[in-house]
């Protein structure tokens, strides 16, 4: 039978091989009482079974509270556990129930981060993976060569229907590939998503008619599921190519159940991640976590960006874009998103580093408040990732192009 | 306009007042750009309030990583912020993702915890709620006067829906009221969902046929969405009573949906709870996190109990059921379901505490495990409630009745 290994970061005040039994026990076979006949075979094809074990650094503090350590030492170790994919079949939640669920109230644990989970071929059978992906993203924005411009309305949230349209037409005028509602809003009384849709349509229909180039719009449809289903169609009627999903907050099975449908990119939104990864001992690494939404059809998964506004070190950053360029079980291609202070500049650290375009590049400021309006703002964006693939720095690439110079005046300091 | 307030546990390298007006923007208006002649109009309709700040202790180490403190400390407090209803509308993923969403990767946070949220009267007519709670699993159940008593099926995975059947008939002789699927399996090649259902509801059925006592089954659906729908229908077709839901591994917009039908009792499993909670200033606490379910429509909700196996404390148990008992907007009942290594003892102290029967008091080795079988061990754990709510303590009630002294002497020491 086939298997499935998880990798974890865990901080223990036992012995880690003990902990680690603990771990794969908890998970799998549990407390096993007499079952006629049968327990040592159950136990032999059930039982999680501890593949690995590479011990870290101790330290003096437990990481999360609960646990008390009789030697006053917590000891930190990678672990890695296998189960046979007979315990729970081709299921996505109740795969994330197995490798997490109850693992991070254990006692046994100061410290669990669920690190990667790889999953055996077969997979690739029962799950598509994203329908469109960057080849898919790319034809449908007809943008090759180099990453996809994006931004987003702002005001966050609070524009009527018709004034967003307005700002769509001045973004679409301006060459722009890309744009998305906010996760703040959704279906709000003060734009319906409905009525949203109509007038943003009207204009990136129009502009396409025009000039050939349909820009993407991912339509927040977060919601329950029915209003999900039906908002989904209507940006479909309406001739949009992309919905958006915080993904976090609908879920897992509510988000698979929309990107099956495989007629609308989907833009997967990851707010709500801070919660599930900040603490460097607790939670889930990306690596781990795109796969489960690769798995469920994600065409477009957010990576934060270079030198972002949040918490995230840049090499955190670099890592998560490198595991989504990754091919999944062969394939399943997912579009990173980069964004979060976002102004153009970035570009050159994010080719350096990580030697692709495949990236939806978001940027707000840097496009509506470019000094010489928002037309200038999309080129500049575009001319600062050709600086990047020529392999100039941020700084050769404003000494060697004066409109970059001035990006550089405008918005480098706003990091 | 209607308001929803959040309390928030935080610590910031900053001044509170800054790094709180920080999070009502970040969540609300965002960036607000010149939008020509609606700027003010906007941010006074659709911005975040800070409505209360109450200081608490500071630190000289941040509780987690991403931000420095210029003057060495980090300040605790806690926060209150409103938002108008208009900004998110009645849409449950979309207000996680306003509520919580971006707030744990900002760099003015080094800590934050949502503690609770307050809704408006009006959600009460947009959500349901549980259309069961407490008084609708007591009719499915003929308890009254005192806990549901549950276990789990143990080996939690492995058996065979035979096996499965084997022991629901061995419970259900024994008197149980309650039994669910481990979350470690739902419809698994070893055990298919459909079989499984149909070896275990032809027992139930048989029971009930002879006793008039239908014995509650929570069997797992959590599954993609086709999948639970389809599970669901069997189980209702079979003639069980009730359906598990994995709730952090579905998600918020596939659970209602499955809820919203209305026909089974939802038995709400909160594995991976660990991770959204152990850190005490990173995540969700329960008051906030039973609301949501409950707007969903989740019956029954894991609580962990006293003298639990589990890392948690009884102050936080406790707070868990009383948050429980306590009406959601009026009403929205929701049961309790007590578990991890309970044996009956804990029954006292669980009722002296919090001063109500109305749970599902979950139970495994002091059942199965029980040295005159597994009625004795059903007869157990009611005498032990009777007991508690006669207002004695686990040794006064040992004391008192011998086999309650016998049951001590078994599992006492397994705490």
């Amino acid at each position: 039978m086939e298997k499935i290994y998880a990798t974890y970061l865990i901080e223990t005040p036992l012995d880690v091989a003990k902990a680690a039994a603990t771990l794969a026990g908890e998970q799998s076979s549990g407390t096993f009482v007499a079952v006629p006949g049968e327990t040592e075979e159950l136990k032999q094809r059930f039982a999680a079974r501890v593949e690995k074990i590479t011990l870290l650094e101790s330290v003096s503090a437990p990481s999360l509270p609960g646990a008390k350590s009789a030697s006053g030492k917590f000891q930190r170790a990678e672990v890695v556990v296998s189960w046979s994919l007979e315990n729970m079949g081709y299921n996505l939640p109740t795969l994330v129930s197995t490798i997490q669920g109850n693992l991070y109230e254990i006692t046994a644990f100061t410290g669990l981060k669920l690190m990667d989970v790889e999953l055996p071929p077969s997979f690739a059978q029962h799950f598509r993976g994203p329908k469109f992906g960057v080849a898919g993203c790319r034809q449908l924005t007809k943008v090759e060569g180099r990453p996809l411009i994006g931004t987003i309305i702002k005001p966050s949230i609070g524009l009527s229907p018709e004034q967003t349209a307005a700002l769509v037409k001045v973004l679409a005028e301006a060459g722009i590939d890309f744009i998305k509602d906010d996760e703040l809003m959704a279906n709000p009384p003060h734009s319906p998503f409905d009525e949203r849709v109509d007038a943003i349509m009207r204009v990136i229909n129009d502009h396409a008619d025009c000039t050939g180039k349909r820009v993407m719009y991912a339509f927040n449809v977060s919601d329950e599921m029915d209003a999900m289903q039906r908002h989904y169609e209507k940006i479909i009627s309406a001739g949009g190519t992309s919905a958006m999903i915080s993904l976090n907050s609908v879920g897992l099975s509510g988000a698979k159940k929309i990107c099956d449908h495989g007629a609308l990119a989907i833009h997967g939104h990851r707010n709500g991640w801070g919660m599930l990864n900040r603490h460097p001992l607790l939670g889930i690494e990306f690596p781990a976590y795109q796969k489960l939404w690769r798995l469920a059809g994600v065409d477009q998964l957010h990576v934060n960006g270079i030198a972002n506004k949040f918490w995230e070190s840049d090499d955190s950053v670099v890592r998560s874009i490198e595991a989504c360029a990754k091919p999944l079980l062969g394939g399943m291609s997912v579009l990173p998103v980069v964004s979060s202070g976002q102004w153009g500049g970035q570009a050159c650290e994010t080719f350096r580093r990580t030697k692709t375009v495949d990236l939806l590049y978001m940027a707000g400021g840097g496009i509506m408040a470019h000094p010489d309006g928002p037309a200038a703002g999309v080129r500049s964006l575009q001319k600062w990732w050709e600086a990047a693939v020529e392999g100039l720095t941020q700084e050769q690439a404003a000494a060697k192009y004066l409109e970059l110079k001035k990006s550089v005046e405008k918005f480098g300091k706003t990091k």
